[in-house]
């Protein structure tokens, strides 16, 4: 895979820290050191500015502009895109002293340090600036965004003149973004108030801030809500470290839920501890919420989200948090209307979910994508059937999660097709998970997929007592006639049909200059053979995992995993995550490798952009469904684990309808116990195993 | 195919009429009324300006300025387009009288006629002005493009005060478009000459006009060059009466050389005739030409050339002008630099032509076509096997054919690949002339074509006596496992691996407003049926004709014809010819309906946008290898005649191989002559028949 880490920062189990400033790795350290609290989101930035290049961002969750995409008019393709739009800077700061302003780019400085607690949420940066002949003074600077009030987030900076007599001056601003257009509607020593609208979207943030200033301190609050505006009364109640305590004590109970100890090398220890603070930064559950790509640190991929939230990020939520895990599926469930005009624009009946998307509405402007993949929908379909088993809150499914269904396998209905030869119903003219096999027909994952899809909703309304319609019957029927493309010779799943005589690539014999291909192979060249990007065939056998036979599991990885170039960042996780349920943990570490500090370590060397947040969630999946063999399948929770050697020790917790299990296992063998919660019996390895329940 | 005529000229089997002037047909108008002589061209715009909508063009062939794409990078995808640029309009003058200026779109005119004869190649326009209540005034319009000349026109404005006193004020000026950057190097009364030069690809146009005055009349000789300079007394030289003299001159000598002349309905006199004249406009057979698909007539598709001018255009070249035909492939050998480059780009060795230009280098931006579309190359290859056998000129075929051969199989030989199942070899990730299959496997056409090319190069280079080679026996290996896809049961050719196994639909059931299908239809849904937009197995046949029985090439068109929805102004006729070729006569005429008159009668409704170029030449391919059985397999001309009822005569002139035939084709008989040129025999209905020379 050739990937190499880049590694900067300090490797500690709790911490995340940089000792000394390096500007080559400004950015990815603005991108790790991000705070978000699920509805904003700050780039670990700089407050008193910085001329070196940076990406002072600040982000609302759901705020977003438009623009008119750049492309040639096709029909079903949007003409407009939406982006995450960078808002509010009020940590913004002028920090001058003898005549010169601070900015870490071009001042004398030394003794630099910046923490991020991972127990506390707590962002701190301390250095000494040399001002002068006469004049140093060490700054700190400490933020905290409150996880107990999302619309509140504090920053303290506070001075010491270590020699000389100069104090410097610092003055707080604050200012949108050139994507607004502002009213200032409040301006005091100690309060500012602005209203700042989106120019097209029309989309409203009110922003207020109030000061207290000391000798040697300037404490901010802010208050930044799509809702309403905060008066400077309800500001001054807060202090930071009121806020701070209380979003400490809120990491403190997440932890206690939630936490992956592993009694191994400290980078793992560190690098899963990081995923799962920025899983629980980027959603804490709290309204409707839109994982994107990169979360609420950095723009690219316009913070929109696709697909990988319902199939990567969604389990974390499910296991440690199921209230987040519902906000995800609030926005599928508000953005049905989108998804069912979606569909008519391409053409269809029922609900085709958006590739990309911040509002609802398609963003991929790449047709190829954007009308052929159908995973988003399918996912969505998935994520209903998964939250179900898991939470067995039955309710969201009988009704949105119904809703919902209904459209997709209406969708599912409308545009597939039966084979004129067999008879076997699936889809023409799609693209799987796999991009690198475009405009194929009988995708396998598609059929699989929209064939659980079909199913499942079947099921459920059998279950709710729905009377048997037409509609269903066609439903049914076309379920029934899904092309699987299976070979029981073999045991193989043919990716699409013709995979098999494309002409073959040895993945090996690339040389590594030419990776990532979309750089350096002529656009079509990816297409034409049999390298694939990701799983495909791999996926549906690890979603379902328990519908397939180790046999056929390792049949279809022996063929697929060497010609898989893992040109996804998503796709070594569940490849490791299949090597452990063969039995082959040493290949698993190795395709673990990096996956839990891929922005740590910076492996793709574009953390600078932002988080790979659906990876983050990857290295937790890595870990729980791969080295401790977490299963769900038929209804019932199954654990196969398998520790790499260097780890003596994995431990985390698991929620799951209503209760809170922990898990432990060594070498020598795994415990698992209720916390809370009635008593359940699981799968261990293979064996009915009643756990008991805490203190017996 | 619901096409019908908006017809809105006089139908005249010599003349292009229009009387009275319908400002909706403004645009048309000057598309129809183009004047061409190969080097430059005139849309029939008003020379006194036009205040409605109009698009004053004047073009010079291969000038063309560059601008970015608007699109998202991929490997091997242009970032720059080339397009054909507005040069200078010399026609241009201010007409004032009586305070007013003249404007079409404004003043008060009547007994408006406008008339293009194509027997001379002259534009008149006349009406009369009602000034005032006191003054009417005549004015007459004049203007040629020299054929002698190429870098000359002439343009007369002459006018009568048929009441009043007042005479008009004639003021000519000249300009150059937006596009250039202008020097002006001689002002004087009578005689203005100025250099522009394109911004970007710094290409320099001389223009230089003099003027003549009387008291009713102003004439201009303008000397349009890319070359040099024409002083005042370069131009004086000539009058306007001497360059139509000159002209219409030209026009008998080509006529006589290729008019085709039916005895039947005006319509299909005038239209033919109207697709003769603007073919030869288009290319007169001097230096190298670019064959836009608009001709210089307008600038949709940029002025770029297409592999439809190989296919279509270069047989009307090769039976009526062969030095045409040559220049069109002179143009191809002096870019095959550009076509190697573009192989590196796309990562193959060898040359591959680009899908649209005007320079040599690819203009296409949809890697969906010119990343995966062979025809280009594979027409030129044919082409130069199709020059070679109707001239004779085995000299052009040994050098510079050889050289374009030989790239053109490298290419060929690094595109493909082996099924690893059959060994059979073929094309993976391409588009076949029928754009409505997109990313296809082992299209025939493709297949087909390289396999001819591979086994005509292989051929020429054993009769030229080089030694075979490493690479020329991979060649063959190549061509002879190339994959067929052929059905000896059912004869038929599967469009591609998995055409026929692809959802059926049935043609006829889709409602007319549903086309164009682009604009009605989300794009992917294009591709993931049945449907063709033009012949792609029916292409090949056609091309290749000799080597396909009756049978065979009845089952496929019969398979075929009802899945084809003719998307494209080409496809009707090679339907047209095939149908002539299987006895279908009446089908064949229904077919050719529009074929002949597709830009007078608007048939398509964006005549005014320029000319179908590559249509007209369709028009005659349709009546001379259709009505008439032109075939030229197996290095003999055959005919197969089949008139349509409504004709009573079809006579038309062939040159071929140094000699000039007539061939007169009446319900009774066929009769053919040699009017100059060695003795020769043909096949004439299958019948071997020896050819009476010229007044025997």
């Amino acid at each position: 895979m050739g990937k190499f880490a880049d590694r900067y920062f300090g490797v500690n189990p709790w911490l995340i820290t940089e000792k000394g400033f390096d500007p080559a790795y400004g950015m990815v350290a603005e991108s790790v050191f991000s705070l978000v609290n699920g509805h904003m989101g700050l780039r670990g930035y700089f407050d008193e500015g910085y001329s070196g290049e940076r990406l002072q961002g600040s982000y609302v969750n759901g705020v977003y502009e438009r623009r008119e995409a750049a492309h040639q008019h096709y029909c079903g393709v949007p003409d407009t895109v939406e982006f995450m739009v960078n808002a509010v800077d009020w940590l913004r700061t002028s920090i001058t002293c003898g005549g010169e302003r601070l900015d870490l780019y071009t001042s004398d400085i030394s003794d630099f340090t910046r923490t991020l607690d991972m127990r506390t949420g707590e962002l701190t940066r301390a250095f000494v600036w040399h001002v002068n002949d006469e004049t140093d003074i060490k700054l700190t600077f400490e933020r905290v965004l409150s996880m107990e009030y999302p619309e509140l987030g504090a920053s303290r900076i506070s001075w010491e003149v270590l020699r000389g007599v100069e104090a410097p001056d610092v003055s707080p601003e604050i200012e949108f973004s050139d994507y607004w257009d502002v009213e200032k509607t409040a301006a005091a020593p100690d309060f500012r108030a602005l209203t700042g609208t989106t120019r097209h979207t029309k989309q409203t943030l009110y922003a207020s801030v109030s000061y207290r200033r000391s000798e040697s301190a300037l404490t901010r609050i802010a208050h930044i809500s799509r809702v309403s505006p905060a008066d400077r009364g309800a500001l001054i109640r807060h202090t930071y470290n009121g806020l701070r305590s209380g979003s400490a004590a809120w990491w403190r109970s997440q932890w206690a839920q939630s936490d992956v100890e592993i009694d191994g090398p400290d980078d793992d220890r560190q690098g899963i501890r990081y995923c799962v603070f920025q899983m629980h930064q980027t959603n804490s559950g709290r309204g409707r919420v839109v994982v994107g790509a990169k979360g609420l640190t950095g723009e690219a991929y316009n913070g929109n989200t696709f697909w990988d939230t319902e199939i990567y990020c969604l389990p974390f939520y499910l296991f440690t948090n199921p209230k987040a895990a519902k906000s995800i599926l609030r926005f599928r469930r508000e953005t049905l209307n989108e998804a069912m005009e979606r569909a008519r624009e391409l053409n269809l009946n029922g609900a085709f979910y958006p590739i990309a998307t911040i509002s609802g509405r398609e963003c991929c402007t790449l047709w190829q994508h954007a009308n052929t993949q159908l995973q988003a929908s399918t996912a969505v379909a998935y994520a209903i059937w998964h939250y179900t088993m898991i939470t067995g809150d039955d309710g969201f499914l009988r009704g949105p999660g119904l809703e919902m269904l209904t459209e997709i396998c209406r969708m599912l209905a409308a545009r597939g097709a039966y084979d004129p030869i067999t008879g076997e119903y699936g889809y023409y003219g799609v693209m799987g998970p796999d991009e690198f096999q475009l405009m194929v027909n009988h995708n396998r994952y598609t059929n699989y997929m929209a064939k659980k899809t079909l199913l499942f909703t079947l099921e459920t309304l059998r279950s709710v007592g729905a009377e048997e319609t037409e509609e269903h019957r066609d439903w049914r029927q076309k379920a029934e006639a899904m092309r699987a493309g299976y070979d029981a010779q073999t045991l193989l799943y043919e990716q699409h049909d013709g995979f098999f005589r494309l002409p073959h690539v040895d993945v090996a014999s690339i040389p590594a200059e030419e990776f990532p291909l979309y750089n350096h192979w002529s656009y079509d060249r990816i297409f034409r053979n049999d390298i694939i990007k990701q799983p495909d065939v791999l996926m549906f056998m690890f979603l379902y995992s328990s519908e397939f036979s180790l046999e056929q599991l390792a049949a279809n990885f022996d063929y697929y995993e060497p010609r898989c170039i893992h040109e996804s960042s998503l796709s070594p996780s569940v490849h490791s995550i299949l090597a452990c349920r063969l039995g082959r943990v040493e290949q698993a570490y190795e395709l673990f490798r990096f996956a839990s500090r891929l922005d740590l370590d910076n492996y793709n060397r574009n953390t600078s952009e932002g988080l790979h947040t659906t990876s983050l969630a990857g290295g937790w999946m890595n870990i729980i469904y791969g080295f401790a063999g977490l299963g769900s399948g038929g209804g019932q929770l199954s654990l196969n684990p398998a520790l790499p050697d260097c780890w003596r020790r994995l431990s985390f917790p698991l929620k799951y309808r209503g209760r809170l299990l922990r898990v432990e296992i060594t070498h020598e063998g795994t415990d698992v116990r209720l916390e809370s919660g009635p008593p359940i019996s699981i799968k261990l390895r293979g064996e009915d195993y009643s756990v008991p329940a805490a203190g017996e």
